[in-house]
């Protein structure tokens, strides 16, 4: 398994690099092609086909058994049910972060996750805008750019850089929901004495999961995603000694990737109770009618 | 007054080049000594301090008259009243972000703005960790590393990228409002089909009104600010051909910089009606016990 590992890394990494400078060339035109999905908040272009049918194109060529899950893939194929098999599948985001792909913001990321057996087993994901090239093998853990990257060992949310997509507001039956969470976790600080508490938000999914992975951001929060938002980030975060859980800390599950991320548990575990605080208030009605 | 502004901008323009080099050595240093000030949300580092002392040291050796409107000189003077006058006076930030600064989030500026007759003439920002030089000079327009920047043509939220610091939660007497202002500009797009409607939070003011400037977001909204936080800032927005007013319409202030600034009035001016919407549900009583 360790050799096969390391040969679909070695394979992987020169696609990964070279679906970065597809992206870039993208990233840097003036003018874009617009086109819009199902989600009004979500946009693609004819990069996110380019870059998809690069990278399983070469895939398939050199692997034909191999299975995909990813957002193109998906979108086109009208198939929003998706399954994980034991087969090696990948799982891939051409263009996570594209309303910043448009508007020529730096949080823009190709990510690339492998599953063997129902595990993350690799992870590559390319900001090409910021020269960052993340990767993961599992069990050897997290880099960027070849140089070992570590979670921050934050301990409270008083004292952390937490990200939390504040777009989330957008998604139907969570606007009530998620506006108290942000309210709680955001909040929270200002009744201690705390020096950098910040509340972020990129529109990236991937980036805010490499950054957590970076100790960048202490923590992370995200719901309502798909695999592949959430396939290389999650195992960067982990081989970087981060906690990655189901927002009620159960285990985190790639088919159903709700989760907060932490460089640390406690960090993590205040947040699940700032959530828990948040969500009780609505159901109890002390939240009136916002 | 040209020939004068001129003369100052290629007098400052190398040092902020220079102050973006010591702010670059600062960024990439993995520790830091990190400083607590008053407000527990922000973050002093000896870095500021010797990037305000850099600039103004080189400022008053040539202009021994000129004046000077500064956080750290303020913080240090224990002086937060602040009077602009008609006699030169810059007006610095010497790192915007400082909680990106230590954490290596590549939104971190050095901010200098330059008011003559109580009216900002020049702004220059770097931010060093993106390699951008943002500048303008009065009625001359705005540029980044030298070529022309243009604010973007969105008229709607529905539409926009629109930054708003979540961390002003923070604010003491502030939560309440800032929550619902938050709920509603978020909240807005969902009742509507439109492709991009992100909100972002960079927790640095100075880069976010830049990112307007240059078309990257399409509006941007900040209270409780300080002059420093928006002088150059609110020039290059104007400069690349947007609007900066006071949140209500009214002008703006740089000795009181609450504002909405936007690529054009029509995008400011819905902003504007959504946060007038959030704050009399408020007072009226509508907001409940959130």
């Amino acid at each position: 398994m360790l050799t096969e590992i390391e040969e679909l890394y070695n394979f992987i990494h020169p696609l990964a690099i070279k679906a970065g400078e597809i992206l870039l060339d993208g990233y840097e035109r003036e003018e874009k092609q617009v086109d819009i999905k199902g989600a009004f908040y979500d946009v693609v272009t004819d990069y996110d086909n380019k870059i998809e049918e690069f990278l399983k194109g070469n895939i398939l060529a050199k692997y034909p058994l191999h299975k995909f899950i990813g957002e193109e893939e998906t979108a086109k194929n009208h198939n929003i049910t998706m399954e994980l098999t034991d087969a090696p599948t990948w799982i891939i985001d051409p263009i996570d972060g594209t309303s910043n792909f448009i508007k020529q913001i730096p949080h823009v990321c190709v990510s690339i996750g492998l599953s063997i057996n129902k595990q993350i087993v690799l992870g590559v994901v390319n900001n090409p805008a910021q020269k960052k090239l993340y990767t993961a093998k599992l069990g050897q853990g997290a880099f960027c750019n070849g140089k070992p990257i570590h979670v921050s060992n934050c301990e409270r949310v008083r004292d952390a850089n937490v990200a939390y997509e504040v777009s989330l507001l957008h998604v139907h039956n969570m606007a009530n929901k998620h506006i108290k969470r942000i309210y709680h976790v955001g909040l929270h600080a200002r009744r201690l004495k705390g020096p950098i508490h910040s509340m972020l938000a990129y529109s990236c999914v991937v980036d805010e999961l490499c950054m957590v992975a970076a100790g960048n951001l202490d923590a992370f929060y995200i719901e309502e995603m798909y695999p592949w938002d959430c396939a290389a980030g999650s195992l960067l975060v982990r081989e970087a000694g981060g906690v990655v859980k189901n927002p009620f800390g159960g285990p985190f599950d790639i088919m159903k990737p709700d989760l907060i991320c932490a460089g640390t548990e406690e960090l993590r575990l205040e947040i699940e109770n700032l959530l828990r605080k948040a969500d009780k208030e609505q159901s109890v009605g002390g939240g009136g009618g916002l």
